[in-house]
């Protein structure tokens, strides 16, 4: 099975190089998929770089239960409206041997008294639990994060980008002033932006969400917004600022230094393996993936042509100690099963970044064969420069590839004044679409509806601008974000 | 509240330890707990050391999904019976507003066709995968590993011994033969019983478990077993042999290099949060937590006398970052509203192994006092000498903790020969009881029933020994461990 190209089947091209480059395969369970561990190993390359951002500034790891009561979830009035029609449900809590005696089925003397839900997000049990922690102002802020896995039920599934139960970081935070939860929430947004930028290569837009497009139980939420190449938008992080919503809800107060009892204020922040798609689909090609050299399991590939000799052998010896000393991940291939050129586009499928080709010749020569993936151009670089040279590129790839996404994502943000207009830019440039809109959920719904667009964010610098709206032709003051999206 | 002394009441000694020192609590949900930040912060050392002694033998990480369908469950018979009487079952995937308007129900109208289970254990959803992934020898071997929470539903819980819901990792690999599979069982066995010693300061015997105490589906189950201060033993790892059982139940066959068709052979391996139980059980005093070094998130703490003042502070951050340089983790306590006798009570509670104190008097002494958790002795140390003296002092803590551990297990290692011995031994002196079994089931029933000790394993490097069993006077051809355990 070939990848499908890019201009034949996008969706499908997707799929393809998902599948076939080992990062996620569909399982058994509707909706659920297998991260498999070439992919694993980048997720885990993310959560590395995201937990130390997250530590750097302050914040601890904790873990809260899968399971949580029915009724908790009810308690904030719209957070149940959001999260309540795609739940998991626990009913029982045993299985027993049918009387048939054909298989297992379901104890009915085993039902719970009140049904549990596999979280969808954690907040309701967090801020049960935060009731317990804090009494005073001294106990705040609370700057907890969990690693976990969630469950939203999912009719419509696509790998990465939306399975029923998928992998995420949720952030949790109390504070004694509103100030201070604001300053959270948006110190959290430029984390992730600044990750997306720095490890991803992916250049975001930072914004503020409608009121439709709000977390259920929110105040605001922030997101960051990123390109994809077929010119779909795709939410790759949010952070909520939950003003006092769930403190009010779980009856979370603390009492100030004056003595008196106040709610607590609240962030929540998450972003999920939902940014494996976003890195595969913001950079990779029909040969397959390109990764950011600071996310790739392996970052150096070294293929001896056409098959290891003793020469070469020590040579390899050599320079992959030289490149692993200054910390630098490389793999040797020295399997002979397979030709060069089937390992050359094993790996470029794979997408590591710098591949070393290096023969009879080359030895001879004192150089060796260094081919880029982003680029597929190849050099000729002497053995005893190799490691500056390697450690530079690494640096070159990941601002080429960086450029040339936002490049991308800047050559599709179009500035729209009509209706026309609007609707042509999405239909045949497609991309981000800057317009005027009156700013009701009227206007926003009819959008949607019409064009399948949505409000993507309200850029947090967009300046503010009079004009009017490209549907309703009402007032606006600022320009919103608009686009497909996934 | 205080921590209740363990001579009065081990048990409760145990819970209130667990939860004064941050630790974990309970939670809303029946059985499950909250780990806190800073005993989470403990079971991320206790992950970072073991991904890394699992990763340098060659395994790689990897996700499936937390639900498995519920005929999966049945497809190996002996797997079916340890698991369907403890599992949490999903029926539904919608709730939806009560016509009351009170609150929310499960919609009727979203029942699953087949229920799923909650993983109790994830054998049966990764050999259905697996026989995707495996057609050839070339495939082989597959040496996979997952982080992942895990739910079993339990009547009696305790925190982190048995909690419904618990974090752990599960090693699953896949070998073409039956002498590697086994080679790998035991190598698993091995890396337990080395980061049980060398990271939790934890002595271990590696045995095997009955028939009766195998895993639900496995050949042959190994164990790591340890010793807590109460003469409890407690099971701290287990790595499992399973033969074909699960490629047979799945039907996962390879083609071998002789072109023919065969079953693959199987091992399964994990370990818990239970580790955070037995690492408090093991170590600590009715003052706190005792940690060992290497998995403690303060390995040391300054506590400025009586409090900083501007020419401490200049000697205290020149300590912190010569020591932290070394990569020594450490936390300087800078808090004005508490007395230093409040904090080190606190740090004793915490199980910090190392506390600085440094005064006004010190600082012209160009001393400190260096006080350890470990043996509770303090001594002055110049500020010249510190670094090198504290990263000995943690190589001590660390061996020390574990020779007095040690000492304490083989006092409690009992050879008996007779009935009234045994339980003699088991009631008083507590511990390891080493004894002949007669090797049959019934036998060590019996047993368990009057004495509710069970064989904990047949040690590894237990001899050949004729004797005859302590309970039913037939021959027996080794001694085998018993106790009571958690």
């Amino acid at each position: 099975m070939q990848i499908t190209p890019r201009s034949e089947d996008y969706s499908q091209w997707y799929i393809d190089l998902v599948r076939k480059a080992g990062l996620a395969d569909y399982s058994a369970v509707k909706g659920c998929m297998v991260i498999k561990p070439y992919g694993f190993a980048i997720w885990e390359y993310m959560q590395g770089a995201l937990d130390k951002m997250f530590k750097d500034t302050g914040h601890v790891n904790a873990y809260f239960p899968l399971l949580i009561p029915k009724s908790f979830l009810s308690k904030e009035a719209a957070h149940v409206e959001g999260f309540a029609k795609e739940c998991a449900v626990v009913t029982h809590y045993r299985l027993k041997n049918s009387e048939d005696g054909t298989g297992i089925v379901v104890d009915p003397d085993a039902k719970l008294e009140e049904e549990l839900i596999i979280r969808p997000t954690s907040e309701t049990i967090i801020w049960n639990t935060y009731r317990e922690w804090i009494q005073s102002y001294r106990d705040l802020p609370l700057l907890i994060n969990q690693w976990a896995n969630v469950v939203r039920w999912e009719m419509r599934t696509r790998l990465f980008l939306r399975t029923t139960e998928f992998l995420w970081q949720e952030g949790h935070t109390a504070h004694s002033t509103r100030a201070e939860a604001e300053t959270e929430t948006k110190q959290m947004l430029d984390i992730y932006a600044k990750f997306a930028e720095e490890w991803m290569a992916l250049p975001v837009v930072r914004g503020v969400k409608t009121e439709t497009e709000r977390f259920a139980g929110a105040v605001d939420t922030y997101c960051i917004e990123a390109l994809m190449q077929d010119g779909k938008a795709l939410q790759a992080g949010t952070s909520h600022f939950l003003g006092q919503n769930f403190a009010k809800a779980f009856d979370v107060q603390f009492t100030n230094k004056e003595g008196q009892r106040e709610f607590v204020w609240a962030t929540s922040w998450g972003v999920s393996t939902r940014l494996m798609g976003a890195l595969v689909m913001a950079h990779s090609d029909d040969e397959g993936l390109i990764l950011p050299p600071k996310l790739a399991p392996h970052q150096v590939v070294i293929v001896p042509i056409p098959k290891p000799l003793p020469d070469l052998e020590e040579t390899i010896n050599k320079i992959t100690a030289e490149l692993r000393a200054v910390g630098i991940r490389v793999k040797i291939d020295n399997d002979d099963q397979n030709r060069p050129g089937f390992k050359f586009a094993e790996y470029e499928k794979l997408g590591v970044p710098i591949r070393i080709g290096i023969g009879a010749r080359d030895l001879a020569n004192g150089t060796v064969e260094v081919a880029r993936r982003d680029n597929k151009t190849k050099e000729s670089v002497a053995v005893d420069n190799l490691t500056g040279h390697v450690q530079q590129l690494l640096t070159d790839i990941h601002q080429n590839m960086y450029t040339r996404a936002l490049a991308f994502r800047d050559e599709h943000i179009t500035r729209v004044d009509t209706w026309d207009e609007f609707v042509k830019v999405l239909d045949e440039k497609t991309g981000f679409v800057l317009a005027h809109w009156d700013g009701t959920p009227e206007t926003e719904e009819t959008i949607k509806q019409e064009t399948k667009a949505t409000i993507r964010c309200i850029p947090i610098d967009a300046p503010a601008e009079d004009g009017v709206c490209v549907k309703s032709g009402k007032p606006s003051s600022r320009r919103v974000l608009f686009a497909r999206a996934y």
